[in-house]
């Protein structure tokens, strides 16, 4: 079921409000225009809603199911209740028929990354070095060693990316 | 990651209407208050909206995305386009920690299962007999050879369904 060889892409910041979302949205549009399927998956910190209420995935869910499934003609969904936060690379294992996989957040895994940079975010870099790709930022001055990349780029942060994931 | 050995049960009618949804979402109560962990697999026939519009995971799937996940404190959510319906073994195999699974639809899988008749939607049985656990039905002078219970009574379903997974 898995792929464990499909290339797994981070877009981190130091803090909220730098506009990673956005970043992402952008790029997964252009990699996606660009012929490539993705998989993406987002670090959520304070506890989601992905059900819809009065659903019956949701009344099961309400009535003590700890993992609700639905099977459509074209989709499927998984909502899965855990007693810890599931792993990183379990998650990556359960995305299959895509040729990248796109991660919003988990800045402490060392998977190569994307760090976007807003200026009154502050300019403190929390990636390490080997782990990154660009920093992707509204800020000129920045002195670290890897392309600077203007947030508003997407197609050369795209290139860097497929370059990075070995599809360009 | 899967546990292939978990017991499935079905609840399937002939038709909708027949107060399924009601009936499993009750019976998924009992068993969880007699301890048991339960997951849950509907089947959708005409397309289901499961992520809720302007969250990031549903502008991740309308940028392009062909699986969107997420991962927080207590649960996670995969939401996984599909060229084609995904067999229901293969989402039953992704669904762990749980004791007992509980899958409504799929009349035509072998699987062991309840049927739901409604006197209102007509008497008809789908099922075959050698799957059938249970008649559950408001329909008093139904001629099968397998218990015929009480809709409403979700006691004896609970005590009929631990006892063919089991679980008793």
């Amino acid at each position: 079921m898995s792929n464990n060889t499909v290339p797994v892409v981070c877009v981190v910041s130091a803090s909220s409000g730098t506009g990673k979302t956005t970043f992402l949205e952008r790029l997964i549009k252009e990699v996606v225009n660009r012929g490539y399927r993705v998989g993406t998956i987002k670090s959520d910190s304070h506890g989601f809603e992905m059900d819809v209420p009065g659903k019956d995935t949701w009344k099961f869910s309400q009535a003590g199911a700890k993992a609700t499934a639905i099977i459509g003609p074209d989709k499927y969904a998984i909502i899965h209740k855990t007693d810890h936060r599931k792993e990183l690379d379990q998650v990556i294992a359960m995305i299959e028929d895509v040729d990248i996989i796109l991660v919003e957040g988990f800045k402490m895994s060392t998977l190569p990354r994307f760090e976007v940079v807003r200026r009154e975010r502050g300019t403190d870099i929390v990636s390490p070095i080997e782990y990154l790709i660009a920093v992707v930022t509204d800020v000129k001055e920045i002195d670290v060693a890897v392309p600077i990349l203007d947030i508003n780029d997407i197609q050369e942060a795209t290139d860097l990316l497929l370059a990075n994931a070995a599809l360009g």
